[in-house]
């Protein structure tokens, strides 16, 4: 019994009629190659291989229809009522599952906003069309985008609880680093010692190890999605860390601020001091503004706006995304309205979801400054995670 | 540097010169919750988080085009002479690389026959032809299908020594699992005591553990994709194990037999051995027809026929698969002509395939007999990558 999948799949009736969809069709084929990203939450581990179909109703109902030597698999996941086999196609059975239901809306995983809303391939759609043609259903067929979002998003307690185990690792792994820390490592040295104590205990990462940490020290380092550099680390470097954790399948993604003294240094830097401030600042700006129902983009433009008032240049991505079982858990995004994300900004916030708030900077001569701290949505707003960072960490 | 990517993209200009593809173009994003399956060839491991294209052409042009923060990962794989940056939308970008190339056939990722060629979502497709649209490119765009295959088939050197090294690792926790397994021990804990020799070795799984091993002992075990269950061994029990590890990203998939002997027996029961000898003979007869340019359904055909020719019924799964990256590497299959396996069945091996051929059959009261071998397509027809089992395994 998978509990992620019992509380998941408890959740998809009401999520169904809200949207008022008659039936959720997930269509997917071989997934040890590349699975709907959905799977995890309402199947578990097990593969599918053969074409298979599994069919959700708002009236609870739920259905596999699986190549037959799956059938036993699919029972242990103790999720379907019904498991159907079939031996050489899936057609006749998916069509008589159809014709029985009768649905009018018949939601699929195919989105152009929300990636993680959009498990079905293109040669996949094709081959169900194939089947539906001919039959009254090939013109029911709608994106089930706002389906998966709601479902991905509204994390159950189970979540919840492992995404907190996964910050509270994340955290302790800093706290070990920014104890061991001194001028003259590397940054790539730096990523080796986290890398060994998350291996050592057992962890996985929230994303590739090859920027997982990523660590930046100083005004010369390359800030993004690439790995730690051989720049050693320097008195006077703004050094800056970008890490999380998987744990029990669900990640952490924070990040976090140090500043490098120079001898006789007591505290940072003005220029530094008041970077670190305005993103502090341009955090609770954005945090003090969630609740369910305002939108992404509004909450982006809050945390952006402090960023750029301050003088800064405008940093050239979203304030925030979701965390869950993917460090970029898809769905609503906290971000601006650009092409590249669609129409994420727009969604509007729900309770149970966890965003990340993370603006960023560059103090010139010193280096990036960025904080990044995991987010819950409440009924009553925002609430932290874990503790946020409020100052420098100095070493 | 990534070896694996290195001697894989250069097989890419030659396949495209044989398909007569003039671009070859892999549209992806957010690659951490559901990458196209060919990214680890032609990519590597470092994620692409926002919309981006490969692009590959004929006469050798490597070109990639991603998100600004992305620009240094994507170099760091010294596989792309063109690195494009940009920030809000990949759309201009690539309409100037695609007017500068001018291609008259554009391969994308999408194939209904082959799940490892279809790694475009149908949103990503929606996606691109929005961007196509109005452009002489729209009409242009054909399946990849053949490219994939071409290039995820033909095994490379390092590839090739992978899998083999893959091989060698499972059968020897086989040897170690053979040593130490006694009647009245449950097919649970065999299967236990074989995933912890994966484990302390750091090996990976071929398939999700739930199933690797398959273990199947006497004739009321569940065969199929399903996992071992709390039956125990008993003398005059067929015990049927299907196991693979992954190592180094590579896989092995081996079934391998054992007939458990009740006191006092020296050999076999005769039927035992008769069903062993039809899955040996039916082995030999697929390995003995397969070279270059066969098609899958032929050599499909040599092994199910002498299976059903003994009497026994037709199994109900296809007589091999091609095994790489994955278990299940895609691409031609050695099965009949059945609607779950599309055209591949019709697709012509070629030299570097590495397929597993794996018959099997149920002996009345004593259980199931399956064995597979992982084999070599060469110039010169058919290799095993390591000993066929030839006798059972008596304990």
């Amino acid at each position: 019994m998978n509990q992620i999948v019992i509380e998941k799949t408890e959740q998809i009736a009401e999520i169904l009629k809200e949207n008022h969809i008659d039936l959720w069709l997930i269509f997917v084929r071989e997934t040890s190659a590349a699975g709907d990203p959905v799977l995890p939450l309402v199947y578990g581990d097990s593969g599918l291989t053969w074409d298979s179909a599994l069919l959700f109703t708002p009236t609870n109902e739920k259905i596999a229809i699986v190549g037959r030597f799956e059938v036993d698999s699919a029972q242990e996941t103790h999720t379907f009522d019904t498991v159907i086999s079939y031996d050489e196609s899936i057609k006749p059975a998916l069509l008589q599952e159809l014709e029985r239901l009768s649905p009018n809306q018949i939601a699929i995983n195919t989105s152009t906003n929300d990636y993680l809303a959009d498990g079905l391939s293109h040669g996949m759609y094709v081959k169900l069309m194939e089947i539906l043609e001919g039959t009254p259903f090939a013109d029911r067929v709608v994106s089930a985008e706002k389906v998966v979002s709601a479902l991905r998003g509204r994390k159950s307690k189970s979540e919840i609880e492992r995404i907190k185990k996964a910050i509270t690792s994340t955290l302790e792994i800093y706290d070990f680093a920014f104890e061991k820390i001194v001028p003259g490592m590397t940054e790539i040295e730096v990523a080796a010692m986290m890398r060994q104590e998350v291996e050592s205990r057992g962890l996985g990462y929230a994303w590739p190890k090859h920027n997982n940490p990523a660590v930046n020290s100083g005004p010369d380092s390359p800030v993004g999605h690439n790995a730690p550099t051989d720049i050693q680390l320097e008195p006077g470097h703004l050094l800056h860390f970008d890490f999380g954790v998987k744990e029990n399948d669900y990640c952490a993604d924070i990040q976090r601020m140090v500043y490098l003294r120079k001898p006789g240094e007591t505290h940072p830097p003005q220029a530094v001091q008041e970077g670190f401030n305005v993103i502090v600042e341009a955090i609770m700006a954005a945090f003090d503004l969630i609740q369910p129902g305002i939108t992404g983009i509004e909450v982006d433009r809050a945390a952006r706006s402090i960023v750029t008032g301050a003088g800064f240049p405008e940093y050239k991505y979203a304030t925030g995304h979701q965390v869950g079982r993917l460090a970029h858990d898809g769905g609503c995004i906290l971000g601006p309205d650009w092409d590249r994300y669609g129409q994420t900004p727009y969604m509007p916030l729900e309770v149970g979801q966890v965003f990340t708030l993370e603006p960023g900077l560059i103090v010139p001569g010193f280096g990036y400054v960025g904080i990044e701290e995991d987010i819950l949505v409440t009924e009553d707003g925002a609430v932290f995670l874990s503790p946020p960072q409020q100052e420098l960490i100095l070493i």
